[in-house]
């Protein structure tokens, strides 16, 4: 660990002090998921119940192992009226007293989440972690699903004045397009690509396929993303069980190892950025990360980035260092971000097509690369020989960003 | 720690496994807190600024020293259209791009923040973290206020329905008054207390000295709770900066060092709970708390508890274990908890006068027995030779409970 420590020193301008080591590897043991989607008939508990239960299962344990929970949600409080979800999770998976907590750091919730339940188990505190996320989006109208995203945003900078996230994540795209040549035509196939993998995926949102013509001829959001740009409200909950690596083949005969998992902040609002079409956040988190897991780019067999809008995918496939900033878009002309492809990315259909539930999103991306690396990814999705994945999350428009990289090895 | 550890896990039935120690002790090298009250001027950024750049001016480091921050914050979201407030922490304190994470537990979120600030010094992995807890509650009606409070029930079953917390906590109450023998006088003394107490604490949200009849007096709100039973919906931020013990008189001549923190989790609603009386999950944290601590309860010399409504300041005694159950209130009909009593309880005026800016209470709370340990608690309210204190932080109606305990030693 100490590259990633030495690395995370001097990555941020050397600002932060000596770091130490963490005392122990960990490995994800078990993953637990709903279908994302219109979760009519289920509130937050139900859909907590369903992934944990799954994951608690799958482990081969009893709920009364388990030693700390730690949940992803973004905003129970304004969708739903309910805040305290850490408690609420501890109590409605019959799991009191176990201290269980709610992290919030909007759409990054989930990562956040399994960032916080890494440490707990690597420092040695504890062996059995659920890790989990979860969002209940549907039992409000859309507009107002809209407006309570925003809180993800400056408030007094930004939402106050009216402004989205579609219209955030537009003037990024706007200003990528004039400065590296962008047409909405190869926006477009990002949406495209990711419909192709939803619907190979049964627990995807959407699973219908789309083309490039359908994209370009949906009503404009905000320009130039349309809504074949924009990822869906859902609801669901993901989940993991956590567990010390050397003890993790008493629960499973395929473990897989956390090799990294790093956190960045950076300014809420736009207007304070160095590049809006750089998200600095995701570039510390990831530098961070590789130095940790002590991999290169090339070593990563699948990605699963945080494609809330098109334009998203393609930046944090930039910012993420697998190809030059302003070439990211150049992936999609020639399909290699396909399954089969070189660059396997978001093979359960991303944001876009598998769906949008913000707290649980960056579990549900872990949960997508535990699958590969096991050789269980349904539909004709899985990648051939997937040996390490890398899971981006990222919250509001890149305040926050959490990079994990796991590996079956 | 081993104590503790056996304790946690033996004291809720040996469901929790095998737990290893934390590497090692942590200090608070400084503290900052605004004033409890109505902040017309400021939001959450200003609010969080002020207290901020207390601690680190206290500390006199950059805030280039600091290496993580983790905030608590029960409702940005409802109450000022802003989540995502660690980030914002970050943000507007100058930090990124170090991590920063909000925690929510309800009116705990406080209490937790400081556990996961200390999560993170004990096991090596930081070394100069700030902890703190914010909430801007004041921008929106008090009806308002408490309907967003109501998200810390459980919404399915008790706010749904119309439950409030001055109606969940009238009920423990009643129950209370009827197996024990309580009168409404006795009730009315532990906010004459705190109000006293908090007429010598500047930063209290309520300076005014009352009687028994001013209370008795006051409008009723849930019967038999009245307006003078009831905590204020308060505006404000406070927060810690922790380092190692070992490294703590680098800061600071003197260091509090940490002995304890724990948290337990109970049911959200008052219906599943064995007795509405107790608050298991303080119960739960108590026990941890004291044996990991290697204290017993006549070792504290002050103690802060959550008395969001009086009948809360009498359970909480109970619970910790400072009198039996049923035999808290007798303690307030002889004097026993005022500063110069045989235990000084809230001495800053408690959330009743001190005021109630949730997230930030469960910090607040520390802060005053920092303060008090150091022997820098002005007006008057300084506890001669106070060398341990407890602070105890509750969640809801006690679906989370974390008690801390703090020592000059």
């Amino acid at each position: 660990m100490n590259t990633w420590i030495t690395l995370y020193t001097l990555g941020i301008g050397g600002f932060l002090r000596r770091v130490e080591n963490l005392k122990r590897d960990v490995a994800i043991i078990s993953v637990g998921s709903t279908r994302f989607g219109e979760h009519w008939d289920k509130g937050i508990k139900d859909l907590v119940w369903e992934a944990g239960i799954q994951a608690v299962e799958e482990a081969g344990i009893s709920g009364r192992d388990i030693q700390y929970i730690v949940f992803g949600n973004m905003s129970g409080g304004m969708f739903e009226g309910q805040e305290h979800v850490g408690a609420l999770v501890a109590d409605f998976l019959g799991l009191n007293p176990v201290p269980a907590t709610r992290v919030e750091a909007a759409c990054a919730s989930g990562g956040v989440a399994f960032l916080h339940g890494y440490m707990a188990v690597a420092s040695g505190l504890y062996d059995l972690v659920v890790v989990g996320g979860v969002e209940k989006m549907t039992d409000v109208e859309s507009v107002q699903a809209t407006e309570i995203l925003s809180a993800a945003m400056d408030y007094e900078w930004e939402a106050y004045f009216g402004a989205t996230f579609p219209g955030v994540y537009a003037l990024m795209a706007m200003r990528y397009m004039h400065q590296y040549g962008l047409k909405p035509e190869t926006l477009a196939k990002v949406a495209v690509k990711n419909h192709y993998h939803g619907s190979m995926n049964p627990l995807a949102h959407f699973r219908n396929r789309i083309t490039v013509e359908d994209v370009l001829s949906s009503p404009i959001v905000a320009y130039p993303l349309r809504r074949n740009d924009c990822c869906p409200v859902s609801d669901g909950a993901a989940c993991v069980i956590l567990a010390p690596l050397d003890e993790a083949k008493k629960y499973t005969d395929t473990p897989v190892k956390v090799e990294a998992v790093a956190q960045a902040s950076d300014t809420l609002s736009l207007l304070e950025r160095r590049d809006i079409c750089t998200l600095d956040a995701t570039v510390y988190a990831a530098e961070k990360a590789f130095a940790k897991a002590g991999l290169e780019r090339k070593d990563i067999d699948i990605v699963e980035v945080h494609d809330c809008f098109t334009i998203a995918e393609i930046l944090a496939l930039e910012d993420l260092g697998f190809c030059r900033k302003g070439e990211g878009f150049k992936l999609y002309e020639e399909g290699e971000t396909y399954v089969g492809g070189k660059l396997p990315v978001n093979t359960d259909g991303g944001l876009k097509a598998g769906g949008h539930a913000v707290g649980a999103t960056g579990i549900k991306q872990i949960v997508e690369i535990v699958k590969q690396l096991r050789g269980e990814a349904e539909g004709g999705r899985q990648v051939d020989g997937a040996e390490v994945g890398l899971a981006h999350n990222v919250g509001g428009s890149g305040a926050t960003a959490v990079v994990t990289i796991l590996s079956r090895r």
